[in-house]
């Protein structure tokens, strides 16, 4: 008999409950164990909810019984799920968690814990929900080195946009209609300024080159400013915006950022629309390889969650090793990375395209039927170089193409 | 120290030697001892190549070298593929292989074998060359009842069909011009016929269901039949034509079949173009799952293999329980399985529409500007009532909606 502790019985943790008592036959099969929830923590009650009999407010009972190896960890936030899921470890108990915010700003520490116990701390919920993407990486494509890993990270911004491009809607009312149906969070800031992409990308970032990245060390712009004319010139290029979270391997340093992009129909990630997210992982022998599927939502994110308690069911009495140390990864500055821009600029093709083409060189002008702009896609161009030459103008809005 | 002996020094087997050497840094730490190839089996000289230096011609050097802890298979067909994997697998050593016919034909035999010994058989190479799709679904989706599994599997055959679909090109020259670039073998019948699609999707179901599936036993029909026109009326209805593995719980049975299909935009392979793969795992917890990359070439199928060589290695003392035992699973007749069907028949629709309703019921009629034939699209129907009806007509062809 495996014993499982839950910790935190919202969305995320009641999925967690359903999928073991649900899918119990098969899992217990493919452990070669019963499985079990015997705890779940949570400060409210639930009447008339079977969890009831196994709920508990205290974590105490749950680090003190030597019979619950596998605690689960769907709280969210940084305080106490840390203290928690350190006690947790330090009993020699495995932890299984859904917390990015948890996984990115104690990843090293507690991934050398659990090597201190031989345990296993693992996250593999804490990116792109249901989507296999941080065992993969680990196991999958452990004989690559990795080049590139770009992803469409966040539901509720590709929603946003893909509303935006198919109907032609503004951006505060899909956002105002994600709201209404429950995509978007009341206060969507953590998901439109791409702060929960940026998040991610750091963990997958961290966990492919074995090092650390902050999240607070990835530049990052959001979708605020993207606009629905903007969109008609994104379809005239025949191109599509996109949000990605984007690690590119330059020499021995690592470019990483979350931004707008333009992305063409070749691009693995074009076609990757609504609620859905996918990650691409570019090695240097297998090539690209896309991982696709819901990236949020109770059940899937909730069976990623379940995937891990397997995993640490299984390995019981081992660690599996993952590469994260605490030394931070080589970044190479937003301002030296290269880019291609669709540029907007206030003004009349007339008086400003010499001026934009003895400023930018070898541009190509868009013409989407807009008055008193004009547009342009520049060549490759150094980001510090861009904004020192833009200057000259009265910039509307700028994205870069991917 | 890990010593790997791979058997064949073809282009899978030289792609598997490539990486081990070139990407031996990160793989030796990810595995956490050093890692280097000791033999390679060949019964060709390799004049010039350093591989010469570790070539041997006698499978007996290597089984009984007590240091190679792993063997690699990468020769193809089943023998002596088989006798000398069972017997690396009796002598201890684990074996990786990429041989999807082994695997079909000796999976749970071989995959019992190690078991006993204590060791692994593993064969993420077998299916989908570089994509992850074995390990995902024995690991990531353990927690799912696997409702539904999908692929497109075979890299020439989509190739051909985009190639028809994109340029209007007829099947004969896009197959002459795939065999002429290689894309194609010179004997392309595995391909065009869909087997090694049914043994690719015989194994994913094998192992999604832990019981077996003979490829034999799988409804296989390939693309020879597609022509031009087909692809005409598919645009029209704005869909494509694939040729998809698929697999489908239904009740306690499973559909098992590989055969064109027309798809809609919203299906999850739609986009999956060219020399592309995808696998879609639907599952009754998480949903669709898709799986992309090249599902052939020489590098990133040697990556697959190489990722067994690193779970073989990190786990030399351990078997990993893999779920396929002889039991048979238990299949649904391909006859009793229902589909809409797309269909073309011979004459005129003055005469025909009249007892193509009275036949098949609510029929959508198509017309694509082609003489002396009437196309329509079926209600959802059995397999064995439609050829029963369609008896009464003259089929130029038919294809089913997925």
């Amino acid at each position: 008999m495996v014993n499982v502790a839950v910790l935190g019985y919202g969305t995320v943790g009641s999925g967690v409950v359903e999928i073991i008592n649900k899918n119990n036959a098969l899992i217990s099969k493919r452990v070669g164990k019963e499985i079990q929830v015997k705890y779940v923590l949570d400060l409210r009650e639930f009447e008339g909810d079977p969890v009831q009999k196994i709920l508990t407010h205290n974590f105490e009972d749950i680090k003190n019984d030597k019979d619950v190896q596998i605690v689960v960890e769907t709280m969210g936030g940084l305080h106490p799920a840390y203290e928690f899921v350190k006690a947790a470890l330090e009993e020699g108990k495995n932890v299984c968690t859904s917390n990015k915010a948890l996984v990115e700003a104690y990843g090293p520490e507690l991934i050398a814990l659990a090597k201190e116990k031989n345990v296993n701390f693992l996250f593999e919920a804490s990116v792109g929900g249901g989507i296999p993407i941080i065992r993969p990486l680990r196991d999958c494509l452990a004989p690559e080195e990795v080049l590139e890993i770009s992803g469409i990270l966040n539901g509720t911004t590709n929603y946003i946009l893909t509303e935006m491009t198919d109907n032609g809607s503004k951006f505060d009312d899909v956002l105002k209609d994600a709201q209404d149906k429950g995509y978007a969070e009341k206060d969507p800031t953590a998901d439109v300024c791409g702060h929960d992409a940026a998040r991610k990308i750091a963990i997958l970032t961290s966990l492919a080159y074995g090092k650390s990245v902050a999240f607070e060390d990835v530049y990052t712009e959001g979708i605020t400013e993207i606009s629905d004319k903007d969109i008609v010139y994104a379809k005239n290029l025949k191109k599509k915006i996109k949000i990605t979270g984007t690690a590119r391997k330059n020499g021995d340093k690592v470019s990483i950022h979350v931004n707008p992009v333009l992305l063409s129909k070749a691009h693995p990630l074009y076609n990757i629309d609504g609620v859905y997210n996918a990650i691409m992982v570019r090695g240097n022998m297998v090539d690209d390889v896309v991982f696709t599927g819901q990236g949020a939502g109770k059940l899937p994110t909730a069976s990623a969650v379940v995937s891990d308690v397997i995993e640490a069911a299984k390995f019981i009495d081992s660690n599996i090793n993952i590469e994260w140390s605490e030394e931070k990864l080589s970044l190479e500055a937003f301002d030296d990375t290269e880019w291609q821009y669709f540029v907007r600029v206030q003004g009349n093709a007339s008086d400003l395209s010499d001026s934009i083409k003895a400023t930018f060189g070898d541009v190509s002008f868009q013409d989407a039927g807009f008055n008193e702009e004009v547009a342009f896609v520049t060549p490759k161009i150094a980001e510090n170089k861009f904004n020192e030459l833009i200057n000259s103008f009265k910039l509307i809005n700028k994205i870069r193409l991917s």
